[in-house]
């Protein structure tokens, strides 16, 4: 579709310089964009680019609108105003309401009218899927599950029973939510089964990425606050507690009865150890392993930047030996000392 | 359900101290269990929650019973004790016998009048599945797989040509068992695929957790011994074999033709190298890299604990630099013995 | 099947020591192999192995030929000629074309008349599958893919919206290709979703592994270059490009906006940082954290060997200290100096 600059510029509250009646109908980079496309400048970095740019409109701040010659659309939050007007230029189609006739739907859930569910989607008994919520193809709901208007589960995601998820949260394909904890107790060598019997709540306005996994609580709920963005490959063990609109990059670990706080945010396949509490407004960059409560805000690390592997192999062994090295330093102090009482 | 203290005495063989006519309904915590619920202790650090709690009953050690006002249920392990009662309090219900209208079964499978096949469900020529054995929706099972009896796989599992899975064994949704493992030969810069011929065997009572894979052997098997538990995310490569009892936790991977023994406990997103044996009995932290045989039972770390960004930037670039710290404190050595000599 | 040397020899540029007419049905390793086995020697750690082998032949180096009582077929890649070899005599049994009655295919998606499209697969709308394809059961397939000419989505594999996959590409089951990327504007403590309007290309002659995720772009492509091998679930953000034959092992991440160049060798687990930029033939071994561009060819580590929990320990605190032991360094030469002037 496309849109008058004008329109963009009234519906998304942003001051326009240049013709309200020019019309974009797609995105794209400053460097691609043609005279039909929307660009956007928000990392001052790329600023270069905007002078030869040909595209048809810029959204930016005001800074960086002087002397441009393009059309600009002006916003306090550059970045914050493209997402919007791009998913007006790029709005998904509208999925049919309606049960797909190769979907399995048990007679004892509940599936609102206006509700969409796709191919080889199979719900179980006492499920409540609710308005305008879009079940993708080959989905796997089990009995009693619970899901909130507009949701949207993009394609083969398992919601395991009894499992909650909130309005407008969106769920990338493969992502399976509610599978057992792993809880054994161990016996004589071996291990026994401990039932994983609680649930797991996600609020609204989560999004969750593909094949990421959310385990059911052992006895409580696991529990995913609003807002929260988890990407993809994430592990959620049992019990774990997200606090509203942390967000969590890909790979991350998070072992159970963990609590993370609010507005977190954990770098790419961060470890994080069991039974930890980590305060609000905590990041922690990539690669690094959590393994003690964190109660002050601020940034954390511990992930090692690879140099060239003879240097670093050099390097390891010291790091092995780094307590002789301590003791050598000790000693010389002490002989340093000596010497000069002599 | 609902179970009297006086049998769950008598089936799992505890003392109970208390009425045996009360019953309990399901299970809880110390902190919020109610006068129907069954709690358990088995950490000394939750002792303190003991006095306040309202649970029908406790399991819990003899040294841990003494003037507790609760009935109590005395085990020698109460954890065990507790998940096999949470078994019989929290019985999952009974899936019917037979195959879903939406499942596809080719004619030369066999399946056990007995066994469970939901809905879309697809099932390979010469497949075999065991009696009672349940498949949940969405399961694929290629050509010439064998399902033992009682194995459950929960949704979307993928169970790839003349993989073998013992009885009793649980796999979580999203896990693929015997997909090619990765194995190429080098070529004037590019790669020839090397067919991956071998299959994987799982044992019994074996649990598999959601979204993690198991490669199939390139000539010989991949094998995973009984009651070994894999959590989620944890990836294993071709020709692996994994001890009888195992513990895997979340994320972690192991490279082809690894040996591990039997009784280890792997932490979680440990990354363990290829073609190395690590003997019985050994434990691994979480995060750490296993790059060389391991012959002796112990425990085993290379995890780096995150500390704040600024001090972590400081430590790299001393750890980078440790071989020239090394030869200071050698020089100032032979310094300060010619400085002696004088 | 079975396949007579004289025919191995001469499909494959082999010089035969031994009888043509003797046949082969099977690959096996040295030590297991029978007389109707193809063998081979591609390690020379294995060469002992050879004088015991009952190999019906064995594919070896011309070096490694001398004096073997078994039929040798002798190759300048021994692996590589092996490898073309087993994928004669364990050529997977063909898949019948056509679509299967439990999938589902849009009317106007296009299946060339020698695909297979087998169980409860469904195709969007547009979907383009090019000929002699192989689409495994549960694959779902959104509006606008394109699947060239012997493509195999092994099983459950989700192709999302208009992403191009190349000719003879395989995908093992779980991967899902082309969901979201990572990105979101952050508005007042909270997060914007940034429409992913992307799409992914991949190459010809890949293969992706098991539960690997590949995202689509923000604005403009991810791009997979011919003939790379992406092994298990790996992980690829938004925009990555990487280079032709470049190899990743297990459980890789690559954050977005990166790109590797041709011919790289990535360790399992190893985790690479954002916006970075790779040079060709860069080989980064496992568990270590890339997180500066790499601009010369050569090996790049920081992975941490695992060793026994009591070193570590010490080793860790005393690396967390290491600011202070330099100085304390320092100060011995400062004091020594001084020393030696009085």
């Amino acid at each position: 579709m496309s849109v008058s600059l004008g329109e963009l510029a009234v519906r998304f509250g942003c001051e326009l310089r240049g013709d309200p009646e020019l019309r974009v109908r797609h995105v794209a980079t400053l460097a691609a964009a043609g005279p039909e496309a929307l660009a956007f400048l928000a990392n001052p970095k790329y600023r270069p680019l905007l002078a030869q740019s040909r595209a048809g409109a810029v959204v930016l701040a005001a800074a960086d609108a002087e002397g441009v010659a393009r059309p600009v659309l002006i916003a306090s939050n550059p970045y914050a105003a493209y997402a919007r007007m791009a998913a007006v230029l790029h709005a998904p189609p509208a999925l049919p309401p309606g049960v797909h006739p190769t979907a399995w739907v048990d007679p004892l859930a509940q599936v609102a009218d206006s509700a969409h569910v796709a191919a080889h989607v199979s719900i179980g008994a006492g499920a409540r899927i609710g308005a305008r919520a879009a079940i993708g193809p080959g989905c796997v709901l089990e009995a009693g599950v619970e899901i909130a208007e507009d949701v949207q589960l993009v394609a083969r995601v398992v919601v395991c029973r009894g499992v909650r998820i909130g309005a407008r949260t969106v769920v990338q394909p493969g992502a399976v939510i509610g599978g057992d904890g792993f809880g054994y107790a161990p016996e004589r060598g071996a291990w026994v089964k401990v039932p994983q019997v609680g649930s797991v709540a996600i609020g609204a306005d989560v999004e969750i990425g593909a094949n990421t996994t959310i385990d059911r609580g052992a006895i409580e709920d696991t529990v995913i606050e609003d807002g929260v963005k988890l990407d993809n490959q994430i592990q959620i063990g049992h019990n774990v507690r997200i606090g509203a609109h942390s967000a969590l990059a890909a790979c991350v670990g998070v072992s159970g009865s963990t609590t993370i706080g609010k507005r977190c945010q954990i770098g790419g396949a961060v470890g994080i150890v069991g039974h930890l509490s980590i305060c609000d407004d905590v990041a922690v960059t990539g690669l690094s392993m959590v393994s003690h409560s964190i109660n002050e805000p601020g940034v954390y690390s511990s992930g090692l930047p690879a140099i060239p592997a003879a240097e670093w192999r050099r390097a390891v062994a010291r790091l092995h030996r780094l307590d002789r090295m301590a003791g050598q330093v000790a000693a010389l102090g002490k002989q340093l000392n000596r010497t000069q009482d002599d």
